[in-house]
């Protein structure tokens, strides 16, 4: 298919359409966050899914993973200019849910 | 857990944040449709994943499930005002799609 045959809404939902995604970008959104904050702050996500979804969120550049260089190790995960870019959607859903499950 | 410290965002990831959900209200934002009609406009869905997910839509009120009394019977899904109320959001995937997908 033809990449301008694509549906510009189908082809978004298909990459971040997933609840852990949307949960993480959101987490993302407030911070860059460490792997265990992350952990921490998104109710109920595994370590594997968590280490999985962001995987796939780095390979499709949603994300960056930053390594220092320090003992330990520390590894940061933070949005890349396409992921921050996600931002008008993040706050539409915090006016919608305001509007519609928080009243 | 009180209702005014729930997250707007998190609460409406929950309740939407899954790829046949979307898809099913990215096509009702269009038009309303039959099951058959969804069933065929959206690719790789099963009668049992679109009949479940139309239930619980159906069940948090974001569809509308109309029974017309003819023969045969006909049913038609469309979106409640708390559903078509997504429209932003969509708009916005339309939006970073085009800009990050389609391009």
């Amino acid at each position: 298919m033809n990449k301008k045959e694509l549906c510009p809404v189908e082809e978004t939902i298909k990459l971040i359409g997933k609840k852990w995604y949307l949960m993480i970008i959101n987490e993302l959104m407030k911070n860059p966050r460490r792997f265990n904050e992350l952990k921490n702050s998104i109710e109920g996500i595994s370590s594997k899914v968590l280490s999985d979804c962001l995987t796939t969120l780095v390979q499709e550049e949603l994300v960056h993973r930053r390594v220092f260089s320090e003992a330990p190790i520390k590894v940061e995960y933070s949005l890349t200019e396409k992921g921050r870019d996600l931002n008008k959607i993040f706050k539409d859903m915090d006016e919608w849910g305001t509007k519609w499950v928080i009243c």
